[in-house]
């Protein structure tokens, strides 16, 4: 199933899409596709829900996320252009959970930006709460994947005093989207493709394959510190290509479009502007 | 007015306290203290409104924080203790949402862990969104104070590959409150002790005017980066006489009780169990 939220932001509704890609509403069902939800997502034949008219808004396909967890330098490739060699463990940073944006929406470049760079990331969202899983139960408390654009400004990531955070947290630098696709859709994880295209040219090629800790490992070292919570979203790492790795260094730029998708989870396209 | 929130965790109530101190029910007023009401927290006379018998649990004082924000070293004499010089400008993380319990709800060791710590800070909420304000206008933005004993796992947050966000994220390892104090009452928010004893020995003794950022200098700084929305929480950072600081280093261990005060914003206790 692939489950979306549509509707102006801050007031989405749950919908789903039919077996043709045609947008049924869902909320005779449920409420949102948020919380509990989550854990127990509807069964419903797609084709007996009402067919929602004309091409709303999409938003972030999962509401009131709760936490927004990062993983970094976790493909091999990737860590390779940024000129650093893997991590012994996952490398974990937060983005605030106030920069998610539905998955076309416009992306903001903070005032005096001149370093933000683009990230598609294979985007895990929890269904169960976990809590010391292991590696071998940890999918079973997936709810589904989506596609995270982990839009980053290098300048405040790295060179300003301190942690990731800051580079990572910038309102609109989370676009999520456009689906919620369950894991018996989605089949194994680790073997998807991920694209990331800048004004229609290739930047990102990637396959998840390449990811040096799998979701499935990710999940479980995460919930030896910290309770996963249904909603919670985890951005995977990125496959190379992003602008801080080219030669010369390419950052977004007002006008730009990144196209951004992974196997089977949709597309996602933003415009990027810059706040006023 | 000192707001509070009481009752089981996750179904919490607002109230209230009144001028002898007593709790007073809230729930006639509001549906909680959390979110847009924190724009507008309700102005009544407490002594008007049913008194609450017996003495129930406090939760955290705002509801569904959508970041905790934590700020690093934001004390000169702490820096000095952990070997550092102030930064040029604020170390930034986040904690996990997660991780927020009630003033005086146990605090629980990871499995593992031999180096969790305490860290009494001041807590800022925030009532008014909140992006490029300058200093000046910062402390408009502001709901009200309280205490955030910001318990932090050292070998997560710095022997372990990356950023702070592992250490600082357990659950459990954000108590917050007792109270919400409206500005009013506070004063100053750069002129307030702050003391947290261990097992009623005195470990960290401070005060406010020696952070290096004040309250109004933060907010400004996080909000060119980001938007802060009512019920965000800034734990400005701690004082010294941390355990990590201590030579030997004293960290905590199951039976442990933290007491921590801050001028005009109540006391909180912890005991300190294990996970199993």
């Amino acid at each position: 199933m692939r489950f979306v939220r549509y509707g102006e932001a801050g007031a989405e509704k749950p919908g789903v899409l039919d077996g043709d890609g045609r947008l049924r509403d869902l909320s005779g069902e449920v409420a949102d596709i948020a919380g509990d939800v989550l854990t127990a997502l509807p069964q419903v034949d797609p084709a007996t829900l009402p067919e929602v008219p004309g091409a709303p808004r999409l938003g972030p396909p999962v509401g009131r996320v709760g936490k927004l967890i990062g993983i970094g330098l976790n493909y091999s490739d990737h860590a390779a252009e940024a000129g650093l060699t893997p991590p012994p463990e996952p490398i974990v940073f937060m983005k605030a959970t106030s920069s998610i944006i539905g998955p076309n929406d416009p992306v903001y470049l903070p005032r005096g930006s001149e370093k933000s760079d683009w990230e598609v990331e294979l985007g895990v969202v929890i269904g169960r709460p976990a809590k010391y899983v292991t590696e071998a139960e940890a999918l079973d408390h997936v709810a589904g994947y989506t596609i995270v654009n982990d839009v980053s400004e290098r300048h405040l990531q790295t060179e300003r005093k301190g942690q990731w955070t800051k580079g990572k947290s910038c309102d609109s630098f989370g676009p999520i989207g456009p689906w919620l696709v369950t894991p018996d859709e989605t089949g194994d994880p680790q073997t998807l493709d991920l694209v990331l295209d800048l004004n229609g040219k290739p930047a990102q090629r990637g396959n998840t394959a390449s990811m040096v800790f799998s979701a499935a490992f990710i999940i479980s070292y995460l919930s030896q510190m910290m309770t996963l919570h249904p909603g919670d979203v985890i951005a995977t790492g990125t496959p190379p290509g992003v602008g801080m790795g080219m030669k010369p260094p390419r950052f977004l730029r007002e006008g730009d479009v990144m196209s951004l998708a992974i196997s089977g989870l949709g597309t996602q396209r933003q415009e990027v502007r810059r706040d006023a």
